[in-house]
């Protein structure tokens, strides 16, 4: 498995570092959000270290959509599907992206504010 | 083509209303949001009707990670990819979604909200 030394989610998806996980299989791992924003808020990671967004290529597009598809299962398992929930995933300085691995974070549970940025 | 009458964004893709498309392929089309939340708010679609993340399965995988992948080559297109950006979709009524086909919101070119709800 490529993981980064000192990267805390690569951790995480190694059962390292402790973390409260929803979900997981061979490619992706789910966990809540320490610091959550919404009575839901998932992070979704790959196992694999990616830094960001901008590393991802043709060769990631199996994992990407899986991601996508496992996002609404977990949406589904936590109830929040039929209402609704909003996926948000920062890359870099501009997006504020605070840990260099991949992730999505999941929210939903409340009404969301009613703002895209 | 899996089109749904008196969808917006379908009519978009079909090019039967007027947008500012920044990209298209095959499954893809990204247009730039009529109000934009920053100097770069482009919006990125599947061609087909999915209405929302929650119809989003397994057989979706493929277009999902390649919209990903696309939205990634667009931040590349509109200068944005190196100072980072961030996508959000929303889903359903706790998510805001608008228009209810499936998109991405590519958001950039200025530091983004320090927020994520």
């Amino acid at each position: 498995m490529n993981h980064r030394a000192g990267c805390i989610f690569c951790k995480i998806a190694d059962g390292k570092a402790p973390s409260e996980i929803v979900y997981q299989d061979d490619t992706i791992v789910a966990f809540r959000d320490i610091n959550p924003g919404a009575p839901v808020h998932v992070i979704i990671i790959p196992r694999i270290h990616i830094s960001s967004l901008t590393e991802v290529t043709t060769k990631h597009r199996e994992l990407m959509g899986h991601l996508i598809e496992v996002a609404n299962e977990i949406a589904k398992a936590e109830g929040i599907a039929e209402r609704g929930y909003r996926l948000i995933a920062n890359c870099g300085q501009d997006g504020r992206q605070v840990v260099p691995h991949i992730h999505f974070h999941l929210l939903g549970g409340q009404q969301l504010p009613n703002k895209l940025d």
